[in-house]
């Protein structure tokens, strides 16, 4: 680029610019391991279906694989005059075995092959981003087990709102973490399909058996129409918005973290690998990680709009524009893994400092509605006449700068005389929290449950 | 808005601004019908538990259908100085069964109401999506099934590259709309927990039953975690996205029918339904509902965009931002629907011209890599040869301005002498199509048995 | 939507659908003033230029003023079947005037009428929204001038950095709505060209004298390409990302407000008007308000994201996709002059709390960094030595649980022997405040002086 | 990422995952030339400030030109442990001339640093792409001067409409980079302000010269509030979205060249060098480069709504969340100077096929509003009847296959007996252009002149 943008000349001519736009080896050099899968599969079945000689089907796959360790000690050459990865590996499997490696594209296209290497590969990311969400999740729940009954604020709007667990908190990401699991497994099931033998658009006439190729990639079955096959990017696009969703929930996560290590806050402190400070400011420890991880959620969303974008109003079949699934997609859901990494990472390491949680929820007559839910339960007072007592309650309290409380049974019986004293025991945020017992209430019991469950589900 | 944009004066205080910026029931009156039953259900549910006396829960049942029935025969009066459609409806109740009104509210919070409501609407629209595409997926079947060997050309970047049928360009629609509903289902499955007496973020002190207004409202389970109940919108989140995935899909369609109704096209005709035109030009037949269907992928994908922006960075566990989800969800989802409907009636309406379609199939050259395989087939010829000799022969017709099946054998064996005759067999563009019988091929065969397949799965 | 999203059935037929997804007058009806506005000039200028006789002239003019008037007294009947506003006024004029209302569209199509119209309302709202931005900065300048010396935190990472003032924290949102009114007035500016006259999209053979209507309608010039006025939409897409990036800007101080009224931080109180409580929770004091408009940001981005996506790859000239530029424009403006009057009320209401702000500013050994630049400017040590010292330093005070002001000289000099009295000058946050002098800096003649900048710029 | 994806294993603990989501360097490299030149920049006035001994400042000065000519030739290493281009260079300096090299940094912070940089870079590219856009504007008026009279059909809804000239079509395009352009320059000069100075967010106490590194840096003058110069990232938010609109209109023209070289259209031919063909479809010539053009709108979009949300909620002065900025908006404006450099050889290469372009636009009645406005200006008809006329014509015309051209005069006066011998005059397509003699319309003279004035103005 830099001649063209600083010097203030243009590219030379259209072959320079043109190789510059048109050329993908760049990116998709990382589809190596995935092409050649494919190829393998594809030329076993070619020689299966006696559409090949076995001997060029030996000297082929032999050549792949010599190809394949290239590539994998790094020694392969990646020229960009060869366009593309499957070319590239192509060529060199020429010069490997020579003209019998042209008899590999038989029955085949770009389009199928380009279509198969991408599935595979989104396919291999969604199986690992399920197995980092899942990890996350446990670092949650191990967190939440060890944090069924640690009191802090729950907030509505940041103002607290009614004591819970931090637990409980924890176990709220687990819920959403599930979710993710789930759409990123609908995603893998949807996809799972193999589009190699629709060819370049219309299928062929070789009589080639693609059950067989789909079930030696692990592919469920080959796709239903070969106009579709090589057309289709839902399944980019589906992982794309699964994976920013689940962005979305780490960038939640993620503002949390950055709020309660404020010194305002100081609700936990996060271990030295996941922030930086600097020399002259000890307290000061910025947190770094959250920080990126919240941002990331932007790169992601952005990869998402913008293949929506690339596929908006194309006709079929295949068209160029296509090739720009590649490097956002490749760049969103490694994003997304190494936030999932990350996260996992800080929450492992993390310390709520219990003592100001706790503090913090027991300010703010945040038992106020326990008060009211008592006075409802208890004397059956109609919900509305409940609050108006409670309301006068806490500005008793209020008053006199004191909590709920410290009030005496005395000066609450000349507000509502039916009080007794079997109302302190609401009163306090430890009480509180025990008493929502409700099914996915915050009380301890029940967080110690759900963090339960969930490890025996992960698998702990 | 007026006077403040206009008049060049501001809003004369906060409240009437608060009240503008905050006020919700001018969109969430839409909620209505949800509201009333989670509140049945809810009440219902309180009386069971022993919660609220018998009577009181009959007087609020009465109430709430007396209320539905008004909204129904649109006499009830959005005031918006009651803010949102929950207080809107609570205030009427309280109207028409005095104090235990108040009741209802027991151990309920607008929190997990607003989550609730939504939820239904959304499973409910869902579900209204999935029969609507399965409509579109029909007339797209049925036309397949009509058109299973019309032939035209099959484009890659929009030029000829091989014949197709149009009944199987159909069927790759088909195969689209089959993932969009099968997004839309693992949506509405994955939304189906019901948030319900999580109550403010804590879940109650209350013995409800949590189970039993899940059932009574359809739902799977209850949410296992009160914070998440009231602090999710994946919901909103995933069905956005299918939705603007499926619009994505309708774009290209759209796309196509706005270029094959071009004069140079000429591909098909639409019905004057769905077309727009001129007094004094009567060839012109404006595609507007295609183009607008086109269009409509950007407010959907805006809708999306929107939300995630929204969600991005919200702390736990309730925030107004959350109320944001309303309006653009709304609009999104029936703005699709809307689509699906268009583009149903377009499809059933269209009319392809057959022999412009069939004469575009054969021009260019499009049986070439019919040819070329043949050679591979029949001569034993490996691929990049077959290529090579397949270019020359082409150079030759072309060179004469004429086709392929035009050129004489002798004249083709003076390139390669081993063709023979049955080489006419693979250059017309029925034969190729006829010859395309890999799976998912485009052959009329393959093309008919799946389009009998999906209109039995259908349920035609 | 009703009975096809909810009934089970779909709209009875094409006519219904088409209806329901062409017609703009739902929403066009806005463009009501505009429309009547460019219809005037355009039938003065056919008068003059001798296309239109006088009384004719005369006769339409009087006819529009009716319908304006009409519209303007509510009286105006806006009917589906006439499809868009443009329609409904012609109609109405016939009505009122006869045959003679037919010459109004004389070399004029619905095209040029559109855009114009379009172009008329953008105008007219982004300066309603530059007066709005600037009653925001005025209201944020008038506080910085208040608070010129109020200390509070300056942040990174949320991380208390060095002392600040608020003023000086204001003044940041000033110079920040300082460019996005340059970008209101490069916008309108740009789009500040007349369509009027490029009819269908060629121009007319009539001498239509296109720089009188721009001249009456305030606009600069005509366009000068008949294609591009009528294809063009750039208008709202450079209005639609002005304002988002102003609601971005929005958002962020909307955060910090959220943040600050935390009980946590408790750095400002706002005012009840533009916050929602609790009856029994006297502290709980949502920035509903402040939420509202920091998502409000997700969806005036959506709205850009989303007609990006309309005019992506869109062929000249008029296409129907461009309808959809309308909806989305309409509600993201008005719903940034929403956000703009709702921040302007919460700003001029809030009161900092100066005692917690400056307590926050002093801790977290905040004022390090003013020592080391002491010890390179007074003992000409080099930076990294400097900060060493520094180091040095604060470990000392932190270990004693003590503020570096704490320490006494004879403690520091242990450390760094040419420590003199002087330094405790640089150790207090206020004195940290008033040495930043450098341009931009926080010093409060500093800030001061800004202040009376802005607000004498902004006229007051 | 590799071991951490594929291997089933996770990163191996903090300080891993840690760098790989921290480090900048791997990105900001590409701004090393800008860092070097502030840094040039800032340390000359800290020698003039006299804060600097001039001693020190020379070997700085000598040891940062060592560093850049390393960087120029290949010679320098970016090592990750560094993490960022600033660190990097800075350690680099210090190798070479000792701890002076700690100096450089009085009075500067990483903040200040970076946004300058940015600022720096951001800058140098609009200027770049103010020059390739009128480069394009110059290929595309010298085609229109070329081709002003060559008539093509004017499309709304891709259905012929009007006759235009091909030279009329392009200068659409040029009036729109024309307000692309105004946007870059806008933009740079909104800009235009130097953050250097602002320090870490509160200014300095040091005696510097802000005005003075402005002025060396060729900014305008130095910005004015030292939180917001740490906190804006408006430079970026509004090149991208400047960019945005850019790719929108090459989209536009880049669908166009889709269409029109469609063996359907054939309006145009594209050099062999912006295409790719097949080896035995001699006929097909696939437009990848417009393909690629129309496509990467996309990821430009994508990247405007990536940083759009990363921005979004952000607390003042600088989180790290702003390290986001970088990758995006390097990708996206090095995309555009590609797409811009390709347009640009695609317009100067292509070629019209004059004869195809001017059948289609004499085809589909497209004279008939010619016709119409003949009798309203000629027989003073009324608008509605001139248009009932022109149906009975057109539909005389069409009900014998024949063009309205070739209607006889007496055929015609049995419709309308006003009719005379100079309706012929109008219903040619080219006397139809050579009509619309309106400003903006598309006569031949009118293009021609703009043309002329549009390469006057680009200095040709």
């Amino acid at each position: 680029m830099s001649n063209r943008m600083w010097g203030g000349r243009f590219a030379s001519g259209p072959a320079e610019i043109m190789e510059e736009i048109n050329a993908s080896i760049g990116f998709d050099k990382r589809l190596a391991p995935q092409d050649i899968r494919g190829s393998l599969a594809h030329v076993a079945m070619l020689g299966e279906a006696g559409i090949l000689p076995k001997d060029d089907v030996a000297a082929i796959q032999a050549g792949l694989k010599t190809v394949e360790s290239e590539i994998e000690r790094g020694e392969f050459v990646f020229d960009r005059a060869l366009e593309d990865i499957h070319m590239a590996v192509e060529n060199r499997l020429t010069q490997i075995v020579g003209p019998a490696a042209g008899r590999l594209h038989t029955a085949r296209s770009r389009n199928d092959q380009v279509a198969t290497d991408m599935r595979l590969w989104v396919r291999d990311t969604l199986d690992a981003l399920d197995l980092q969400a899942a990890d996350l999740q446990r670092a949650l729940a191990e967190t939440a087990l060890k944090h069924a009954g640690t009191v802090m604020p729950g907030f509505t709007h940041l103002q607290s709102a009614q004591p819970v667990t931090f637990g409980h908190h924890c176990l709220a990401y687990v819920e959403m973490l599930g979710r993710d699991r789930g759409r990123f497994r609908d995603a893998r099931a949807r996809l799972n399909e193999c589009p190699l033998g629709a060819a370049a658009l219309a299928g062929t006439s070789f009589p080639i058996d693609r059950h067989a190729t789909a079930a030696a990639l692990g592919f469920d079955r080959p796709t239903a129409n070969s106009l579709d096959s090589v057309a289709d990017r839902d399944f980019a696009l589906e992982s794309l918005s699964s994976a920013s969703i689940c962005a979305i929930h780490l960038s939640r996560l993620a503002e949390e973290l950055v709020v309660w290590t404020s010194a305002q806050f100081n609700f936990v402190k996060l271990s030295d690998g996941y922030t930086t400070g600097s020399s002259i400011m000890p307290q000061k420890r910025n947190p770094d990680a959250a920080e990126l991880i919240r941002a990331k959620s932007g790169r992601i969303i952005g990869a998402l709009t913008g293949l929506m974008i690339v596929m908006k109003g194309l006709p079929l079949a295949y068209s160029k524009d296509m090739q720009e699934d590649k490097e956002g997609t490749f760049d969103a859901l490694q994003s997304l893994s190494l936030c999932l990494a990350a996260m996992a990472g800080m929450v492992r390491d993390l310390e709520p400092v219990a003592e100001v949680m706790k503090r913090a929820a027991g300010s703010g007559y945040a038992t106020a509605t326990d008060l009211a839910d008592w006075l409802v339960r208890e004397l059956n007072m109609p919900f509305r006449e409940a609050h108006h007592v409670t309301g006068r309650l806490v500005g008793l309290a209020s008053g006199q700068g004191i909590g709920l409380e410290e009030l005496s049974l005395s000066a609450m019986q000349e507000v509502e005389p039916r009080l007794t004293d079997a109302i302190y025991g609401v009163l306090g945020v430890e009480n509180s929290v025990r008493s929502r017992t409700s099914y996915g209430g915050t009380s301890p019991v029940n967080v110690q449950a759900q963090a339960e469950r969930w490890l025996k589900e992960l698998g702990i």
